[in-house]
């Protein structure tokens, strides 16, 4: 095991413990037909999860920082959409204190990135913050989930970048320009991921909250950070639901749930109320 | 003192006390330029304030409502916009027990409602139950501030609906449709309110929370419900700020600050931080 580095982070014991019910068991069977999933993600007082579509912003605090690195490493994949990993070149890695990387033994506790790009628009290369970690040995190397019609020269020149430091292009048929969550989250299950934690950004949250999708989340951990950042940001806002008579109803509903005060920001953790 | 109502409201000691220094002083002079000012509404998880613009929702749960009971016994006053007393015909009366009509001795406590109506759209009468509750000694009769160029036969009526319940039409000069926040305040100082909580709607929270007014508020008490109301809510979603290079930045942030969960809901207590 080797020291830690001067970059990880440290989360501790009293903070994990509240949402420790959240979390996906330690021994989830690898036969399940979908993953544990958790949707997390960091929003204002406004909704908004960042300044501008397209610009990545601080919103949260560093207590509410070192709760996402101690999450990742509870889940075996952690998922983004292509806007997201072509927007902020996140690492996507996990930096918790004791980590395969910061002080743990190989890539123990290291999740998997795995990034939904239809079109192969992210043009991932040894640039990449994600391959350049990968490479480091701090991180996996990052999964692409593409349509099986995309354009070979694309998926050949995503391949190469990938396959270099144990990345992957995974794909999926589809009739219609997006991808179904069912077929996303059985690939995953299928490829052998027990648990994974999705982390935005605004199309896929509002995709997931949505009233198609929304009973497939297990844990909902969503971070509210005190500031408001006005209009023009890109923000949280799924379809709406009607009922029968055609009214318009609440979207969802959190049951069994916490407020955890973390820092400045609050936590709020729960699990999806059905119906 | 009379017996307390069957509808009267409890809000326990050990709910008040982390709200209690976000509340005005009890001694503030009756000489201040502007009352101390709460700005305070209920949200969803999408920062919605109901499910449609003019569409009462009930967000929060039973505590939450207690709490806001509690708060407008200490206040002076309690101010909506117009848009919320044509869509809710509220009450706007404090059914906390121990005030006046609610167990209390005369109107003890109970905040004077002023409504922002510019050009007297509120038809109010004696079938609104704001005015019902001040003739039955349950609160006081509503202030409704307009401008002063409003037509001479609508101000009438509404004086002649409003008198009767010790009820009276304010005005304001207005070389503009919407009335400068900083005259609204100064108007109601003059009139005696040392104190007053702003309870929305969405054009008055995000009239008050954008740039041009923020630094007017001295305490914020947001609720959050643990739902998502989707596409097609009243949102809160102040004006955009800029700096001086005319990049956009957060509109606004909280200091001192507390969150305090409430039932399933969460109360989020602060002062704005300006600058
Ligand atoms: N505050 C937070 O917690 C947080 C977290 C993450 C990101 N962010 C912010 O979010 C912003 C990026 O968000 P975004 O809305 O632009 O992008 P995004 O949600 O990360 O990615 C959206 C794109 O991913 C692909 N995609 C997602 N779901 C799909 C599905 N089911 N089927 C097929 N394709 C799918 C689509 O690509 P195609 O368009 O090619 O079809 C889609 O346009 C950035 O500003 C970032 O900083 C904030
Ligand atoms: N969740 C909550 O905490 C909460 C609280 C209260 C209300 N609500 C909901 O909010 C909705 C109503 O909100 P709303 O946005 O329609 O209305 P609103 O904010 O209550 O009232 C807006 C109207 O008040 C007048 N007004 C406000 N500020 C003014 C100013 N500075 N100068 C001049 N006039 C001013 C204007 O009337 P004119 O248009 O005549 O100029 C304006 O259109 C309802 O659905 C209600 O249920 C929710």
């Amino acid at each position: 095991m080797s020291a830690p580095t001067r970059d990880a982070l440290h989360f501790p014991p009293s903070s994990r413990q509240p949402i420790e019910p959240y979390l996906p068991s330690s021994n989830l069977s690898a036969s399940q037909i979908r993953p544990f999933t958790t949707l997390t993600y960091a929003t204002s007082l406004d909704h908004a999860l960042s300044l501008s579509p397209g610009v990545q912003t601080a919103l949260s605090g560093p207590e509410s920082k070192a709760m996402t690195h101690y999450l990742r490493s509870k889940h075996d994949a952690i998922l983004i959409g292509a806007g997201t990993a072509i927007a902020d070149n996140p690492s996507l890695n996990c930096r918790i204190e004791g980590v395969g990387g910061y002080g743990g033994n190989g890539l123990e506790g290291q999740p998997r990135p795995v990034v939904i790009d239809p079109r192969g628009r992210w043009n991932v290369s040894e640039e990449s913050k994600i391959v350049r970690l990968a490479a480091e040995g701090r991180g996996r190397g990052p999964w692409v989930i593409m349509r099986e019609d995309v354009d070979s020269s694309i998926r050949e020149a995503r391949e190469k970048a990938l396959n270099t430091v144990g990345g992957r292009v995974l794909t999926l048929p589809s009739t219609c320009s997006s991808l179904d969550w069912r077929e996303i989250l059985r690939l995953l299950a299928r490829e052998g991921v027990r648990s994974v934690m999705i982390e935005g950004g605004g199309v896929v949250i509002n995709d997931l909250l949505g009233p198609r999708y929304f009973s497939l989340i297990d844990s909902v951990i969503v971070t509210i950070a005190p500031t408001w950042l006005g209009k023009g940001s890109l923000q949280v806002c799924p379809d709406e639901r009607v009922d029968e008579q055609g009214r318009k109803v609440a979207v969802g509903r959190l049951k069994d749930l916490r407020w955890v005060p973390l820092g400045e920001d609050v936590v709020l953790c729960g699990r999806p109320e059905i119906g």
